[in-house]
């Protein structure tokens, strides 16, 4: 586990508020380690409605399972999340975990097992001690408080090497609202440690349909805009709740998705994602440089987002990155291997402002030293244009170094 | 560059026979560098017939379209083959190149331009001044002969630290021929060093479509089933050539792929290829374990592939066997982001003959140190079994070291 802090860490955390009708607190239930904390619980009151989207994976885990299951509900009570053990390739005993987990939580805060979310990080393929939980669940409840909301995003910390956090405040119907999120991830995913975890409050009074259409619309350019290595969890999960409490100071009920009084909220949800899913690259394992990788001209968005991808994934493009090296020879190759409509001749790649190839040939203007200073920054953008059509898209990753080599080829701990 | 050669080097090269109709000499043009071997010649023999394929890419490389155009005509009498220029992205510029090239070999040697093929690897995006291919083009056709196969390996290496050689000798219609390959490769692709390419020679007297469906017919197996780090190159090329000589000494003539006398030549193509193939996984840069990763049981052979790189390409799987990790969460994760049919609760996973998960757990007998003690060889074999059909794939690949980012991480030499 890396102790060095990224050298792409914010600078400086913003204040979080308090989220009315969200509580928190932590303990340490010895799921994998002794005396180490490994169980966040978040208690939401009454009302809380609950929107969710997760993993792709066709292997997901055993609380991802659960949480798609209990998500047509709409209702949402307590939020229990564990590291050190992720639940995940643990067959029939897996579902009896999450099964006992959602129990012992439901019965202590006095609700529907059906009203607990779960989700784990840690660990694939062992058995999810469960039974640990009851130990702690009775502190864990009383001592829920409206507390540190960065000691939270510390608390479910694995290899991420600085706490993850984004907040914004607008106005709903002219009642402000605050949207709080949290996030861990380091690798897209190491299954034993680095999955990607996302939760999401406000008290907003907004209906679960309404949050799910708002949560899946937002997801696509942040979340599913980031890449560090390829590699898809088994238990990425991104949740949002909202407790209502803003009511109560005039806020409006939101119940249908095209209402304008939502466009300050939509935008500050695709804010706090973005925020999000960038700490996320910047804490990428072995991360040395955060770059952007923006196309356009391409035949449509779905294209582009592809071409970005192939480009984002690759590993050339990446150690080239890793050693400043301007070689847009390997974005083109990656342009190429996309499977996606391009057309050589039309090409035009920039890094940052240095336009470096056009109309299938290298810049007749390129600078060798121009590109190479642009590769010395911390923050690389990358614009491929394709000339075919209107489609764009922007992705982020990071390079690949040997500390991501060092980090993912250690035996596990 | 590389200068150790490969751990996984083979401890001896295969005498290579003489292939009538087949001759070959190199020079040094200054390409890119001054008093290197850059450029190889193979002269081929009047009624050489000829098949090739090329790289995927949609943003492929001057020769490679050049090679494509002719190919339909089914004649060869030469191959040109330089290094430091790949000629790739290189636009208009170089379709001018490789027409002079060709028009300066067809000159040299008394045949049509498009009875000439050429390949070019090195820095992308550069033009080729093919001009300078004038100054040696005599001293090459002069000192044509049936020389070392080995050296003519050696000559087209880049980042290769050992030559890629493989050969057989089969019965066609009761008379023996002889199959003979080259190659060079070591990562997929690095656009300014690494480019695949592969040079296959045969006596048989097969005509150019019959040899075309055999090509074609073997790769998918063989290079197109292997993966250094997931990157294509806009030059792969792999051409096959029948001089046809051995009818002299008594061969049929094959002009039917159907032909039941091409059994073992046909079986000698796969396994020249996949030699080579192995070869130059061998020799991916930084690798120190060779893998094989099969898959059984999926929907079909497509999807089985389709999962095997999936599992391949993962720069998590890899890097944990280059840790020696029995890590098998994370072919999990590889096999449930492929996006193919799979039932976690039917998967099989085998480290060697170590079975790790069974039925969507982890096996009951496991034992991480028969696990550990598999990943500790220097050759690994992955086996999935996902329980659904009769799919398989077989795909090989190497691990993810330190060493792949610090040779891909340099500056452009």
């Amino acid at each position: 586990m890396s102790t060095e802090i990224s050298p792409l860490a914010p600078k400086s955390y913003p204040d979080m508020p308090v989220i009315e009708g969200v509580r928190f607190s932590t303990a340490a239930a010895g799921i994998k380690y002794k005396g180490r904390t490994d169980v966040l619980l978040v208690l939401l009151d009454e009302g809380t409605e609950v929107a969710g989207v997760f993993t792709r994976s066709l292997c997901p885990s055993a609380p991802v399972d659960w949480c798609r299951a209990n998500l047509p509900t709409g209702r949402a009570r307590a939020l229990l999340v564990n590291s050190g053990n992720a639940n995940a390739f643990t067959g029939k005993k897996g579902k009896a975990a999450v099964e006992l987990s959602a129990g012992i939580v439901g019965k202590a805060v006095g609700c529907a097992d059906s009203e607990i979310y779960l989700a784990s990080t840690g660990v694939i393929g062992e058995p999810l001690p469960a039974d640990r939980f009851t130990g702690v669940i009775d502190a864990l409840v009383a001592g829920a408080a409206a507390g540190s909301w960065l000691e939270t995003a510390k608390a479910i910390m694995t290899t991420d090497t600085f706490p993850k956090v984004a907040t914004r405040t607008v106005d709903l119907g002219g009642t402000p609202v605050t949207l709080n999120g949290i996030a861990k991830g380091a690798g897209m995913i190491a299954p034993d440690m680095a999955t990607m975890l996302s939760f999401l409050f406000t008290d907003a009074p907004i209906a679960a349909p309404v949050l799910q259409a708002l949560l899946s619309e937002a997801v696509g350019g942040s979340f599913n805009a980031i890449t560090v290595d390829s590699d898809t969890s088994t238990s990425d999960t991104a949740l949002l709740f909202a407790t209502g409490k803003a009511a109560a100071r005039g806020a409006p009920t939101i119940a249908d998705v095209a209402d304008p009084r939502l466009s300050a909220f939509r935008t500050a949800l695709g804010e706090v994602m973005l925020d999000l899913a960038h700490h996320i690259v910047r804490d990428g394992e072995g991360a040395r440089k955060f770059v952007e990788v923006r196309v356009e001209g391409a035949v449509n968005d779905a294209s582009a987002k592809r071409i970005a991808l192939s480009i984002a994934n690759s590993p050339l493009v990446k150690t080239a990155i890793a050693g400043e090296d301007a070689n847009w020879g390997r974005v083109v190759m990656a342009v190429g291997k996309a499977g996606e409509p391009a057309d050589r001749d039309r090409l035009a790649i920039w890094f940052g402002d240095v336009r470096v190839a056009v109309d299938g040939e290298r810049d007749p203007d390129y600078s060798e030293a121009a590109a190479s200073a642009v590769m010395e920054q911390e923050n690389i953008a990358i614009r491929v244009n394709l000339g075919l059509g209107d489609g764009t898209a922007r992705v982020w990753t990071c390079d690949l170094t040997k500390a991501y080599v060092e980090i993912n080829g250690d035996y596990r701990s």
